[in-house]
């Protein structure tokens, strides 16, 4: 059901630390002004070593403006020493995996206080199955990334139980990181060599 | 070119902080058992408040045991103000673009130490584009995630301008997180209400 009809039902209330008159204010302003809707997400990275690697996140493009967050998130990544790596940060595949479930839990928190429902616990758990012949180049029959991913919520708060049902599902119809992982996205590589 | 070619043709020896010689050992060792090739990551995530979470990545499986990182890696996400968070960490699909960096850049390492070719630089940056009509119930029209991804990196080592080039090439074409970001993988949720 769109978000307008919820608000129509009724007045808006923070709950949950989700300010949701100004979520349901966010989306009517988007609703009226749809270029506002265009967001352009953005990371660096700095090659320390080996596996080793330094990520930025910084600034983005939305609301119709270049915007920045409160400070740059800085992020190791390297590989684990039984892949040959110093473990000086998680693995990027396992990067994937806390993009997906901060993405359902931010739209289980924001869907539950547009909803009415205060929560008191969302907890979860992801594992993805990757056979690393792909990488390795040792089978050119096993894909490289995850061949599944399996996801579990645990939701508790003052709802019945097909209620706290419903807000996850609804939270994996409308995720970004769902949508993104389950159907792919074209992807550009451009390289400076010199 | 399989792995086994390269190391073949040369004796493999560190470089670009990549232990070579551990590298081709544990190529040849998975290519004899197969069966340590099959990993299983993971993460896990509590909900705080509002758009805000707290991921942890910590244990996984592979080469044939529980294995555990050095130490737990704890990432906060949230949305930035304009989108109704308080901007605590990063957005969910912000650390995509993370995974997606680091994992190119970790195969960069490695190819690069494998072919012989010292890197003096890589650095990359990487942006999607994203109309958020889709996560606010605003238009069935417009997607969830990423409509597209782009990705640009610098590079340089004691190596032709084509070989660096194909080494970029070669991290693509055996990156987990290229694939699952252009290819998708099937992701199951299920939820425990109550």
């Amino acid at each position: 059901m769109p978000q307008q009809t919820m608000e129509a039902r009724r007045k808006p209330m923070p709950l949950n630390g989700v300010d949701t008159p100004q979520l349901f204010a966010t989306i009517n302003a988007v609703g009226a002004h749809p270029e506002l809707a265009k967001f352009q997400f953005r990371a660096s990275n700095r090659w320390i070593e080996g596996t080793h690697s330094l990520g930025r996140i910084e600034t983005f493009y939305g609301a119709g403006a270049e915007q920045r967050h409160v400070r740059a998130f800085d992020y190791d990544a390297d590989h684990p020493a039984v892949l040959v790596g110093q473990d000086r940060g998680p693995t990027p595949v396992e990067f994937l995996l806390q993009a997906l479930l901060a993405c359902l839990t931010a739209g289980i928190g924001n869907i539950a206080a547009a909803r009415g429902v205060k929560l008191t616990r969302v907890e979860s758990r992801v594992e993805g199955d990757i056979d690393l012949q792909g990488i390795l180049g040792l089978s050119d029959d096993v894909r490289n990334g995850y061949q599944r991913v399996r996801v579990s919520f645990d939701i508790e708060g003052d709802a019945p139980e097909e209620k706290l049902r419903e807000i996850v599902e609804q939270s994996k119809a409308r995720s970004a990181v769902f949508d993104v992982l389950t159907n792919g996205v074209p992807v550009e590589v451009t390289v400076n060599a010199g």
